[in-house]
């Protein structure tokens, strides 16, 4: 097993023609763990509480579910990862991803699923290639990083309209944007990951076509999918590892890609060959299938908004109740489920302190991004209950130490 | 465990909002596995003998060392699948991979290695894009399937030149090449996964820019990379799960991408922020990681190549010593190492049963590709040399219960 691998990287090397080929040693040690927790969480197989805010937590049945079938998933001989996207093994393994994941948001059956690669920063480029031709108007919320991300791609293929501008806190009145009367859409980002500013359902576009980016909040509540034209999500937030990203297309909205389009970017080409027109990054979507099918199993997505609130609500109680200690930045109205920027006003100089000692106990990824500093903990779907309860209480006891 | 996640799919349901919750039987039963086969390999873990195409077979080393880190990679308390792509456990394990891969492959500090997304067919639109502006020629080399459909997407982008057009058997003799003079690139598949033909060395193009499609034959053999302006492979042939598509490319031929380039596909973009303009695809280069550095173990390339050669000829041994009735319809001195597309000349009819008979002894995904039929067996460095001994004994059998 592990100790085979081992035997022969420590084996002495005859082949003249490899280079410096390395120790046993020096492979171990260039793959270097992090500093162990000094403090355990209390969770099984040494697991810490990780705040990251992408790639994330999985659940841990999920990942021993990945473990017990790896080298043979149900006698079919093989791990998902050596199968043939197109035999029949790793066809019921898409198919039923796709079947909970309709399930689970109830998504009408004039929309496509597809599973995608490049993530949402490839939906950037291909929204606009898809949906609108050169010069034609296009609508951009920007209210946050991503966002303005996708504002600044779409200008290479649209005219562009930003149409509302938040402050990174809040979101503008919708009475005060500026929509275009003839944009080919409206796109927004329905959580900022970085900002942790969400919105609280689909924004009213009287009747435009609306694409959200959900990437950072997909399958944390509800969603009405039949306000949307389209909805997309890289996988490496709530639903699964990094290497997918999932698009929701309304069918009437593709066959229009403009002749300028990369083939793997046009959604009637994935729609055509069910996301199999090359091989798609079965991994990733074998993952989020188990995630889908325990989502199913734990209630769907009223469950899941109900536990996020409960965590999010221990969260901001916490910084709420310390005094002014700790300060969330965000409006209240709009502060995100998922995302949940902090920071230490009186102290700033504490904040890396605050951070380093959570680390130790086992509480890590909690720095905030880099664009904005502070702390962030991100509390998607597969943080257990616990984690947060612990965060929460580490942060009371560090602001009892640090208060003035 | 698994047991856990199996109890809670069979708990009663009382959330009326999941339509039609499944049942733990239901959810099992549609993620169906192939039959199983009624003889084993002798594999450990029930495995078969996989000679798929791709997604393809890897070390079993890999997988068991994936599956015992998966949980908890290195003390790190969290899965691969979980970290951060920007922390520093991920940072060693993508730069870990990189180093390994330049050993391998004695890659030149003036090249660029990239882990993208999105294939092979992805790289298709990115070389035209990068590498060539509106209505400058290029040339094109084709030899099969994949070199075809390059070709044909760079026709959006480029005047595409089709230098030499092969008969799915050979290689076009190189005096009969019609280069242009004023190519910015000469394009061409080094390993035709469909038809078996495989280019033994870098063609002469005169000093061009040669571009390399390794997809199905990356890291089976040496390769002079200074040969090259860039080199592309999708990983789930040779080196790892689907997911992640190496690009080798020569720093001076980056940077000049023209405007209507999605950002994902960027050469300069991918490189300045070393894959990580976003989030790459984590697992995949993880997987690949741990095969690199077991290949560096083993003798790097040229003891692949041995390897290779000698399974090969096993195979090719087994298709000329039958008297006929097995035909490889491809050039002797194009044949492919990794790719072994064989008929049965006198009875077609007898291919489905060879493929079904073979499958229930546990040699799998022997079925010829959808476009050309007859058997095609990928032995790929992963296949076990027992694989295919077995496999030409099998054929040896066949062949004498059958031949008339």
């Amino acid at each position: 097993m592990v100790a085979a691998l081992s035997a022969r990287l420590a084996a002495p090397c005859t082949q003249s023609r490899v280079q410096q080929r390395p120790t046993r040693k020096q492979l171990a040690v260039r793959a270097v763990a992090a500093e162990a927790p000094s403090s355990t969480t209390g969770q099984p197989h040494g697991r810490v509480f990780n705040f990251s805010a992408g790639p994330a937590v999985l659940p841990l049945e999920v990942l021993e579910q990945a473990q017990a079938d790896l080298l043979n998933w149900r006698g079919s001989g093989m791990s998902v990862m050596e199968m043939s996207h197109r035999g029949k093994e790793f066809q019921s393994i898409i198919d039923a991803a796709e079947a909970d994941l309709r399930a689970l948001l109830s998504i009408p059956d004039n929309y496509h699923v597809l599973f995608m690669q490049g993530g949402a920063s490839t939906q950037f480029s291909a929204i606009p290639l898809n949906l609108a031709a050169d010069g034609d108007a296009v609508d951009y919320i920007v209210t946050g990083s991503w966002s303005k991300k996708a504002a600044g791609e779409a200008k290479k293929y649209a005219k562009v309209n930003v149409a509302a501008t938040g402050d990174n806190k809040s979101i503008p009145a919708r009475d005060s944007w500026n929509l275009s009367a003839d944009a080919k859409y409206v796109h927004y980002c329905d959580n900022e990951t970085i900002q942790g500013v969400e919105f609280k359902g689909a924004p009213d576009v009287g009747g435009k076509v609306l694409i959200a980016d959900m990437s950072s909040n997909f399958l944390s509540k509800p969603v009405d999918v039949s306000k949307y034209g389209l909805i997309y999500a890289g996988a490496q937030k709530n639903i699964g590892p990094a290497g997918v990203t999932i698009v929701i297309v309304r069918d009437d909205l593709i066959g229009n890609a403009r002749p300028i389009t990369p083939v793997m970017l046009d959604y009637k080409v994935q729609a055509d060959d069910k996301s199999m027109y090359n091989t798609p990054p079965c991994w990733s979507i074998y993952i989020a299938g188990l995630v889908f099918a325990k989502m199913r199993a734990d209630g769907g997505l009223a469950a899941a908004l109900a536990n996020n609130e409960k965590k999010a609500k221990i969260l901001y109680d916490a910084i709420a109740g310390s005094n002014g200690f700790y300060n969330s930045p965000v409006d209240p109205a709009v502060r995100s489920l998922m995302n949940v920027p902090f920071t230490i006003p009186s102290n700033p100089d504490l904040e890396k302190e605050f951070i380093a000692q959570a680390a130790k106990q086992g509480m890590i990824q909690l720095k905030g991004h880099r664009s904005v500093g502070g702390m962030r903990a991100s509390i998607y779907n597969s943080m257990p209950l616990e984690g947060v309860q612990q965060l929460a209480a580490f942060m009371q006891k560090f602001a009892a130490q640090h208060a003035k």
